[in-house]
């Protein structure tokens, strides 16, 4: 392209408008103050925001922190010093919690015997979460291939029974969202070591969640429940999945070896870090913003979650440098051990219930640093009409949409113990996440620093309007 | 994150509702047999897309193919292989054009020579279409630093004559949209030298036009028009540009010395590619698509304009394959020579007025291919609303957006030549597209299989429309 117009953004947004009548008054009446405001936090974003510096730091000096690691520990005291040098805080604070803490072990290995050969690698890696194989040794057994939990319980146990299930269920390329393609098709991973140990297999291979085709096995939680007999449970890559069932096609009776050392020790004492500012006109009702400040051990979490944590914290910054004193109390969290348990958010909710605290609204940036589309809600729907009159405000800056939906695990304890009136999930574009989610290409060259501050400024401007507003 | 809903996408899109109640009206008439052939579209696309294969060849096994190059040739070749293998078209054929030839010569060299050190090496490249420094030699001189022609306009002659004009405005990050700050700074490359030279200056040092920070310099056309004294021009890398621009405040007798030997020879004949699918109900009225086949030389051009190549072919091979069968004539325009001359698009403009050509519409895709976010259009209001009315069958596809605006370099001598009704130019988002435009980083790696994808379904989309409805 040698030139773009400057008319393109000069026309404005004809798709963005408002739906109703009632939506363009509300719209108009908040149009120009807010519109100034929202700007002055757009501005400091772009030139000058600090979401882009921080998040190099903790993806390349402190890097993977799963729960319980020595990473998370460094990611604790990162988190609470750099919301104190932020200066933008009333108080910094900890939230005591235990985390598991799973270890993954020797790296992990996979090897097919069979007919095209003795010992074929297949790209591999343990589910969080998983058992090793027996004394950390090979195991090694012939593989059944399914690609549903429904079609392994309608096999008969004959065979299944000393045999790896191999769960094979590749994303729908056909949603447009890669988030409901992840929803599907997770169960496998979620649920098909435990089903697997179940019907008397030996262990679980599941095919990596994501529409790429390359050599990245993608880790993350496999929950065993209540099940009597825990397997092992390893994530192959989409093209050692492939391989394996073209291998399998060919020689149905062949064998694979898995040595997995991984293992669950005690739990360990770790936090949440939270920041918080006063609101000036309404300090009891509080807006919540947060990401988790914990990643899988494989890599650098830059998109999981380490853009969610700086974004966070730089939306606070970000009201403060443009001069907007919040009317309501507004924090900072950074959830701990969201990948495989959660309990940083449970902590949170437990608190707030001790504390009789009103929450407003909370909103989480857990779907990626990828450039801006809007937010998700789970709201009564006179809030979401609320909430839509805003939107005219946001769509100038990518943001304009708004859907019902999930907003985050790490916000969703709170609805039973406090009843908040909203939730909010920032949605970012999610074509690329699924690319790198949970695997050692998760690190910060993947993210862009522009679209990077504006989710933060994005976010920043729903937090102005939800505590300027309220619902 | 750990598991996104399935939610997400049920909910529908709020923001995306239509403007007014005529709007909705069409919106509702054209609703249910063309979301279901845009549907068809989609999962053609995204199932058994074929366009990012397309790239990776073009790309990786042709690469560079500026204008006049023997990369140029192949790629003309390949292109009417392709289209000619694709199957949908009822004819393919080459449109005959003389494209300028220029060629960089050896590897550009700028070093600085001052109190700071002797021979400091900056990274630059020439500009596209400059002469080389005198004689293909070194040429050393002072350096005055501006940051824009009004004020290289502003200085005495004294403080130009015999120096470099090193022009240094940087990219206005404040923009939301990438391409309104490359059409601002843009003027410093294009005019740049020529200014520099009829100021009596040996050269010109240019900012490198992008947001990003790093060592990349990015080429792109500059032109002298009728300046009497050319003199050469080369871009610096935006770190290359801090960095002198801090040496120059340090030490303002440093000296730069440039070395280029490129050089413009005489015209080559080449071609744009075009293929055809006659209109069943209405042949004489022409819709097409088209990206540019030629490519800066530094790179593998695979934003720039691989993408719109290849989505400009995939989106007549979906109507095909989604077996809708136009109404109005189709083609495909694989323009040449849109990065220094525009005789490709000249050339198809001049025929298509020789031969009396009625053009509907001609949609151009040279934005990158991101994730998609919808068009611009240059037509009359009455246009704009009708195709207003189609927003919500592309929005469930993330490409809802209708901006007046710039459609495309090779489409825009249609207007003058034919009069076509609308231009539209597929517009994705541009956060990205600057941080490897016209440079070594322009590559395959770099291009998202889905967001590619995306595109060439939504460019589909909108003909499919533009076919069947007409303006």
């Amino acid at each position: 392209m040698r030139l773009l117009s400057s008319l393109l953004l000069a026309g404005g947004l004809l798709a963005l408008g408002p739906a109703s009548a009632q939506m363009a008054q509300s719209a108009a009446a908040t149009n120009t103050a807010d519109s100034l405001a929202i700007r002055k936090i757009y501005d400091e974003a772009l030139l000058r925001g600090q979401s882009y510096e921080n998040l190099r730091y903790l993806c390349e000096q402190i890097g993977p922190r799963l729960a319980g690691s020595a990473g998370a520990a460094k990611a604790v005291e990162w988190g609470k010093l750099t919301m104190e040098k932020a200066g933008c805080y009333d108080r910094v604070y900890l939230q005591e919690c235990q985390v598991p803490h799973w270890v993954r072990g020797a790296k992990e290995k996979a090897l097919v015997f069979g007919n095209k050969g003795k010992g074929l690698p297949l790209a591999v890696c343990a589910l969080g979460g998983s058992v090793a194989t027996p004394g950390s040794k090979p195991l090694r057994a012939g593989v059944i291939e399914v690609k549903s939990l429904a079609e392994l319980k309608a096999l008969p146990d004959a065979a299944v029974r000393g045999k790896f299930v191999f769960f094979n269920r590749p994303f729908n390329d056909a949603y447009i969202e890669q988030g409901r393609a992840y929803g599907e098709a997770g169960d496998q991973r979620r649920a098909g070591p435990a089903e697997a140990g179940r019907r008397g297999a030996v262990g679980a291979l599941v095919r990596s969640l994501t529409s790429a085709r390359d050599n990245y096995p993608h880790t993350g939680t496999t929950q065993y429940g209540d099940t009597p007999t825990q397997v092992p449970g390893a994530a192959l890559s989409t093209l050692g999945a492939d391989q394996l069932s073209q291998l399998l096609q060919a020689d149905p009776k062949l064998e694979v070896e898995l040595t997995m050392s991984c293992q669950t020790l005690p739990d360990v004492t770790s936090y949440n870090v939270v920041g918080e500012i006063k609101g000036a006109t309404h300090p009891e009702q509080i807006v919540t913003v947060g990401g988790h400040l914990d990643s899988w051990d494989l890599a650098q979490g830059a998109h999981d979650d380490g853009t969610g944590v700086v974004q966070s914290m730089e939306a606070l910054r970000l009201l403060k440098a443009a001069g907007l004193r919040p009317e309501r109390t507004v924090r900072t969290v950074l959830f701990m051990n969201e990948e495989n348990g959660t309990r940083g958010g449970e902590k949170y909710a437990q608190l707030a219930q001790q504390n009789h605290e009103t929450h407003l609204a909370a909103i989480e940036s857990d779907g990626g640093g990828f450039t801006p589309r809007g937010f998700t809600a789970e709201t009564a729907p006179a809030n979401l009409r609320k909430v839509a009159a805003w939107q005219p405000l946001l769509a100038p800056y990518l943001a304009g949409q708004l859907t019902p939906g999930h907003a985050g695990t790490d916000v969703e304890p709170l609805v039973a113990a406090v009843h908040p009136t909203a939730l909010f999930g920032y949605k970012c574009d999610s074509q690329r996440y699924f690319d790198i989610h949970h695997t050692a290409a998760d690190t910060f060259d993947k993210v862009n620093r522009r679209e990077l501050e504006l989710g933060g400024a994005a976010m920043a401007s729903l937090i102005y309007l939800l505590g300027k507003y309220g619902l």
